[in-house]
């Protein structure tokens, strides 16, 4: 299924930090059909450097969706039955306004005075594409990682349009360590000489920079033992720090490549303006606690974590599971087995798609229930 | 108790990489009085980043040493009974030879032609101390992290010269995931254009990149609990990546802070030297396994690790047991509580006193004993 990504625009949105952002583009993707109750809508949100290009394969580049094992005709979420959305968050580079786009007011990138965006900010743009689209109430928003995170704040912020959530391999908040591994790779951007305070778009951009702060991203998306299975102590040929051709080892290696094939999807600035988001989020932010806070919405949870992800660790989805069921609110929480550390969202398919099928299937059942109960 | 570093000097040594370097200084520190059998010899290791300045209060700058609270009178390694030495690696730049000194073939730094060096290397050096120091036999040899890998290499290469070893939070070999990190401290390294391929003596040399690194290091010396502990998810004034002063987490100042601190007592070569050696250490080197090369020593082991080190995690340290108790050496395991992460090595004083000076008064009892029956 070849995919095309459309374009959403709106002439503005109002952010958390008080500043107004002019004509907004959304780049977004659709697969399968809203239904005539335009009820079987289900939006995905996509991780830290994700992108609209969820399922199917890109009619630009011939590559398959970040969730394609899981987005499609008889998959986990089955494009059958459900028409599933997908859109580039705020403050990104692929396709929706963020700091590299051009500033109306001043006809060059925004860069640096590109402004702070929240999670929640994501979330609203996405209302508004989602309405766009003529959905009022989403049958579930389902993502992993810093989709998971929106995938809360939805609840959070829209209690009425949301019948179930599924957050997978999340958090409440950041972790003082998922802050300190951010920080790194800020740090590693805003020293690189060509970041120029985030006024590069006349240039090449902090590439070695980002590159690194890839690097590092990598690590801690692996597990020590999927790292251990996919490269071991293995050597394979490289360049020193002297860049002569030399034997490294075969993670060097893979390191290396990852972090050069980043620099050339993604911008710094975006790295920056969403690793923040990320950082700075606060679903309790105007109540007085995390269950006050989601216990505005009714929505059905499926909450899952993964055994050896040590970024986003499991009692944080416990956590996240002992404030639902605090409120008396339906979870089903799973840990799934794997060895793929934080990566395990995207790669383990198999039980997911089942779990993933079974909870949207069950929710529609009660979603229709529910309908002619209050008829 | 103050100290004054002292600096032996060799004519030369041979490297492993069959490179011989010249005029080779070696700082060191010693803390007690070496008796007249001169059998009461402990050599201390330091890890990555540390130097010879193990103990009381330096002369220079009046800093304690990084295992003062571990050696000293009637402290783990109890100065009253024993002679412990503490020596800067080669490959260091602590006032041993490293990448920073003057190369007496060129009268300039050697920079980017300093050779590459091993554990084994390091170890040959302050085996070359040590005997200049009229010390035949140690009673002990002992250090966390890359100081437990020179523990190791001591007892493979000079069986006969190690009456005991204290291999702590340690590893025999380094793991795709420890290897990846190093890889990323040394790539902020070599993405700094002031790292110049490592010519850089004539400027400021890599600073920014060298604080990425370290800031890199800290994270996996610290504990995600730790840090919970340390930072939360607290606030304070630090600098945007604009440049203006703004609110910061904690966790964002403190990595910065420690990051710029290591820039001025730390040479960015020397970092890459020695990571260098970490990950290529092979204990087994011209020997059919781990278990061979361990066994040509009749060392008695105390080998200790710590349950939240992430780093050097306990399941390497229970791979040296293994690969000991394997061969029916005499090996005593201990897995000490702690929140510290990999720090726990500097930090864990109270109960590592007990052990080390139980284990090392044990050791000497048996050394005499021993030495009584073989008369």
């Amino acid at each position: 299924m070849v995919v095309k990504p459309q374009v959403a625009k709106f002439p503005s949105i109002q952010l958390d930090s008080g500043e107004t952002l002019s004509e907004v583009n959304v780049a977004y993707e659709t697969y399968g059909e809203l239904n005539a109750e335009c009820d079987n809508g289900i939006l995905v949100l996509h991780a830290f450097s994700g992108d609209a290009h969820a399922a199917g394969i890109s009619e630009e580049d011939g590559k398959p969706g970040w969730w394609d094992n899981m987005v499609g005709p008889d998959k986990g979420f089955d494009t059958n039955h459900y028409c599933v959305i997908s859109s580039n968050v705020l403050g990104g580079c692929r396709g929706t306004t963020g700091p590299a786009s051009i500033d109306p007011a001043t006809g060059s990138p925004y860069g640096a005075s590109f402004p702070l965006i929240t999670i929640g900010d994501m979330v609203r743009l996405q209302k508004m594409l989602v309405e766009h689209l003529g959905i009022k109430k989403l049958l579930a928003v389902a993502g992993g990682s810093m989709g998971g995170m929106q995938v809360l704040q939805w609840v959070v912020d829209y209690p009425e349009s949301v019948v179930s959530a599924i957050p997978i391999a999340t958090t409440l908040q950041h972790s003082a360590q998922q802050i300190a591994f951010n920080e790194v790779g800020r740090q590693a951007i805003m020293a690189d000489p060509d970041w120029k305070d985030g006024n590069y778009y006349d240039g090449s951009g902090p590439m070695k920079g980002l590159a690194v702060a890839r690097m590092v991203g990598h690590i801690t998306y692996m597990s020590d033992e999927s790292m251990r299975e996919k490269f071991g102590r293995r050597r394979s040929r490289g360049r020193t720090p002297a860049n002569e051709v030399s034997d490294l080892f075969e993670v060097e290696s893979y390191l290396r490549y990852r972090g050069e094939q980043f620099v050339s999807r993604f911008d710094a600035n975006s790295y920056l303006t969403i690793t923040r988001a990320m950082d700075s989020i606060d679903l309790s932010a105007g109540y007085h606690s995390f269950g006050e806070a989601l216990a505005r919405s009714e929505a059905r949870y499926l909450v899952i974590s993964f055994t050896s992800d040590w970024l986003y660790p499991s009692y944080q989805s416990q956590q996240i599971v002992r404030t639902l069921r605090s409120r008396n609110l339906e979870v089903a929480y799973i840990e799934l087995p794997s060895n793929h550390g934080h990566d395990a969202f995207l790669v383990e398919v198999g039980e997911l798609t089942e779990l993933i099928r079974d909870f949207l299937a069950n929710t529609f059942r009660v979603m229709i229930a529910r309908r002619h109960n209050q008829i």
